[in-house]
């Protein structure tokens, strides 16, 4: 008999980057009981976004910030958008490069992630921020 | 009990922009009795995409149109396939950028978004057009 | 009465590019024999990705490969973590610029992508590599 369970969780972030979350979320997964189903992440915010990626070499992270720091950068004259500062249109436009929901698999009780893969909240905003992300999952 | 419910929205956009489309999503939702669930948007095209962003002050969508046409230029020599203009395959690499699909919870008989967050239909040719978003539902 | 069905499909590409999974994942929508419902995929790794493209025009996956390619070039000096040679950052990043994750709603037994819509798997790296995609569906 399928089911399905929500919840909400709040993260504070220490600012701008990848802030792993997959501990948290794997473990919500489990509470449900679910031997399978599905697992689905959404951030309540347009200055933060979700990312998967390796979290085994740290520099891995560390290069994709530099990457996004340069593509969107903080202060670009091509931006009117200021009101909380220079990093606030490219907290936006960084957002909209990435993704606000994920969904992933949930098989023999746990997320289907592959062995080098981690959950992480992007903080897109230079300053610490609590951010909200709704949880739902259905399974059985 | 879960169960789904699903539709097709037909959106005619004015031509290349962020197109909110919040208000008849949320309806479709509603209108499914669903106290809670997971609802799901696709784009059934590849020259527009979906995007969760800030509806509050308009000069965000600007600043995000602005970046987005000088990262890819229409009319770019780096591209063959022009069949409809200079803005086809730079439509495609804006929808190849942001997203074709997007989930979003339903908690308490509403979407679970933030407090600035709207949903936009992101139209990447500029030249109006109809676009098809199919939308499932499932829930309880 | 809703179900859900899962498997883990394995694809070996032949080096970077655009590589067509539409008819092995339609194959297993529809031997779940569900005449509706929610189809989702999931990588299960951070060098490649999942893009919903034309399948008309071959010369659009070209285009798209050349933009990427100028974007995030191989052997950009930004990067430090080369464990795997130039185009191991570079794959991360054009993953982070695309999705891990699609959803795509069952409609009549059938995807409900579009008329020019393909499913592709994108592998970032330059050689091939077998990869696994997770595979969710529910339905009725």
């Amino acid at each position: 008999m399928l089911r399905q369970a929500s919840t909400t969780l709040l993260f504070d972030t220490p600012g701008r980057g990848l802030f792993e979350i997959t501990d948290p979320v794997s473990q919500f997964a489990t509470s449900t009981g679910f031997e399978s189903g599905l697992l689905t992440l959404f951030v309540r915010h347009t200055s933060a976004s979700l990312l998967v990626q390796e979290n085994a070499d740290p520099l891995v992270r560390g290069d994709l910030e530099r990457f996004f720091a340069r593509l969107v950068p903080d202060g670009d004259a091509l931006f009117r958008h200021r009101d909380e500062g220079p990093d606030d249109m490219p907290a936006h436009v960084r957002a909209a490069l990435s993704v606000t929901q994920l969904s992933i698999p949930l098989v023999a009780r746990r997320l289907a992630l592959g062995t080098w893969q981690g959950v992480y909240l992007w903080e897109h905003r230079v300053k610490p921020h609590r951010r909200e992300v709704a949880v739902h999952v259905i399974g059985s």
